[in-house]
């Protein structure tokens, strides 16, 4: 059959075909409304239109590896993570550089290794490949690496220089890594290291994390540029 | 077989696919408009867009769902309206942003809780989580206060205060809010709540309401935003 | 077998193809003319390209539906001039006021009403819902009353107070809806009033008539719209 | 399966590929620099890009027909050129029109009259309908008008009044429909009158023919109108 | 099954959906980017964003085919190699001119000639036609001919006499086509002559040499186009 359609009552499938679809129609929303504000948030909102677009992507793929294998389609979540977590670190240079902040690429080296070891660590404790309490805990240093960087590190002391606008969405951008990425490692300890892998609580969680830390992050990034673009944008 | 096509004579499928082939046209019809109006009419456009994006994915299944299973696509119809309810309640702040009116969070705050306990509660009694009766009539709840948040609560006096052409059109919309979601309940009683339930008139008039509030719905933005916009928009 | 290759011979499904591909290319076509022309006559163009994007739906599916069937695919039809029809009627009252030519409501609703009736007892005729013969009859009714409204009625009138173009293209839209309507009441009197359905020349005429009725009326208001906007816009 | 990948070592089925995935890039191309060229040759690229479009849908199902069947998609081929071959031939109108050229209606009728000659007879040959050298005889026929329209009749005379960019571009185009062209009257030859058809020079030369016809005739007129619209366009 | 999904563990898999959905990602990110840079950098994007077009069509047949098969998809690499490999050649020179730079058609077919050699002794190698090693040590002299032409050659010569910022972005994209186009020969070598072919390492090399000589090679274009584009631009 064509389509894969999710049985009655699965509702870790319902979850699935919800982020799925609202992938699809962020994208459309950021792409359209990166046409149209000023020339310096053009790119935040292009970028961020990326990240959904490629999550919405896998999500397809993912919704359809669950109804069919009721199984946590692990491997499209990292292969996905690998390319949005970095366009995601992105976002806080070009938001810093549109509004003509100073920030090194020392920072962003010290961000994408902070990912790095985050996806690699966490990947292979998932996957088997060692164990989960172990490639956790090493996954979790990287996490640290990123928190420190954005809210201590060079990229933390250009943002505090910038307008009061920019500092607002910043700081919220902040706090989306800080708690909306936790839920990832709340995931991962529900779903591996209380005993038996309960795919269920694992996936919904995730689910939940990849829209937070995708969508939500996107649309603070797009109401920054909004205001900033004044009445003559909208 | 790569399409399913409609048996003869299902009538039922008939008003599956003109719904999910009115929603593609609309989709591109509300995008295509949305590029040209007055800029704060953008977004009001783009978001009546998504609004028929979102549901003519879901139409795509839900009609092959039928078309296979000649059963209702309960679960396809929740999650669809999970996302577009929201947004068609996002469009009543969104317009009166647009002219300027003064409009605060309370009042989306009441608008969401109202569309959550009418939709959770309405899937409870529809997927025999819980007594349809009982389900039924929580859900109505929300729907009252949906219906006195918009006509007396902040948004309606905000609106009250915009010009003719935005009160005209508001009007519009909170009678579609009124009477076209009025359908849904009709679908409801005649569905389950006469004895057997009877999966024919129950979609027809669901497919019925979705064209009203979705598109209709839509069309009288776009009306709104011609107009407001002028010769140099059209 | 993914894709449904048509079997060398299949005349009618070659003619099935030839109007689905060229319902793709006139999509493309109005939609992107539409971007550029004078903002009056955006409008006419989207329209046509909506009118044709739907056509080219349901001709991706009627081509797959006969090469399969060899039969006719009368619902698909029927749904497709259920949203096309209304459209193409929509066009003379978007031209008139382009112009600035004055047209009640009224005469929409006359339209519609000669609309409805032409495709329903169309249908009941050819669906066997009723006497092929009786469902004929009554749909011409339909037919003239369209032709009335907008050679004589409060459309015509308004017409002719207009600008030479307008006039000269609103004399072929109307000779489309005469003659080039007149292809479908053939196919049908060839098909079903004859002794046995003709399925190869009904099918042959119906594909005819919407190569007409959509794609070359799309044609003859895409170029008013370029005479009119002058060399600016082309 | 739903992908249809190619046999190792089926290098005509290479060429198909080739072709089809040439065939979108290029509309791509051609569609993305119309939207920017002086407004006059906006219309040309859109119509070279209509061109590699239906091409490109045509490339799609032959490329698949050849893989499964290893035989000629004649039915497909003739489809292709039913709708694109006119579509080249109103090029040399537009051309002319965008530099002011005066050109009449009844060149066009002639080109079309030779079109039609050479596809109907040439498709009655191949599908073994009438004695394939009696089907070539008369094709070539319709050839033969249309290389003396635009070489000698009044298309012809319209360009050599024309700048020098028009008539060197007008050249290049005649130039193919000249000796482009010719490959497919060979690749007939070679097909089916010299004994046994044979299928696979058949559809290498056919091809490309196509590649030469549809994307390098679309370069020269993008070429031109890069040219005309000067340092502003590009 | 509709959707082929990657086997767990499939790590080969794994790099071949990277690749796959980068290609996606950059092609939707050039075209939107070169849609408003200055005049002169939109066609250096455009052919970017083809190349990660027909790569991106490539990657998702050779993605599956590796799915399907565990085997090279050797034919897609060339085929794809064969379309893009001239399109990168011709961004050296679009961007020479794009900053005035006077550069002959010699230099052009000089690139070509190498292009060809490169790529059908290549093929002639690893499809068996010929001993893998002659193939790759004539191909090894195309590869020879293009980094003559760009370092030392006309088009060499015409960067230095250009900008700083043309000749920094021009160096690296020479650096590309003589340490990132190494990869190609590297993967060959592990693949064919260090005795069995392993096509694990083969197919991985391959896939991050594609992924680096077309997208960042796009990306150091876009970059030379952004900056040269100003803050007007961005």
């Amino acid at each position: 059959m064509d389509k894969m359609f999710l049985q009655q009552g699965d509702l870790v499938g319902v979850t699935f075909w919800l982020v799925s679809i609202a992938m699809i129609a962020s994208t459309v929303f950021f792409l359209y409304e990166g046409a149209k504000v000023k020339p310096q948030w053009r790119l935040s909102l292009l970028v961020a239109g990326l990240v959904t677009l490629v999550a919405g992507v896998h999500y397809d793929y993912m919704r359809d590896f669950w109804v069919v294998n009721q199984a946590t389609p692990i491997d499209y979540r990292y292969i996905d993570w690998l390319i949005t977590v970095p366009l995601l670190m992105i976002e806080f240079f070009i938001i810093l550089r549109a509004v003509g902040g100073a920030v090194g690429s020392g920072s962003f080296l010290r961000l994408l290794v902070g990912t790095l070891v985050m996806l690699i660590f966490g990947y292979a404790g998932e996957a088997g490949m060692m164990n989960a309490t172990v490639g956790f805990a090493i996954g979790m240093v990287g996490w640290a690496i990123i928190i420190y960087e954005i809210y201590g590190g060079e990229a933390g002391k250009a943002a505090a220089a910038a307008g009061e606008a920019v500092q607002s969405a910043f700081s919220a951008m902040r706090w989306i890594v800080l708690v909306g990425w936790a839920i990832y490692p709340l995931g991962y300890v529900f779903g591996y290291m209380m005993g038996a892998v309960d795919e269920n609580a694992l996936n919904v969680l995730y689910n939940l994390a990849d829209f937070v830390n995708k969508i939500l992050f996107g649309l603070i990034i797009w109401n920054l540029a909004i205001k900033d673009s004044g009445d003559t944008a909208h």
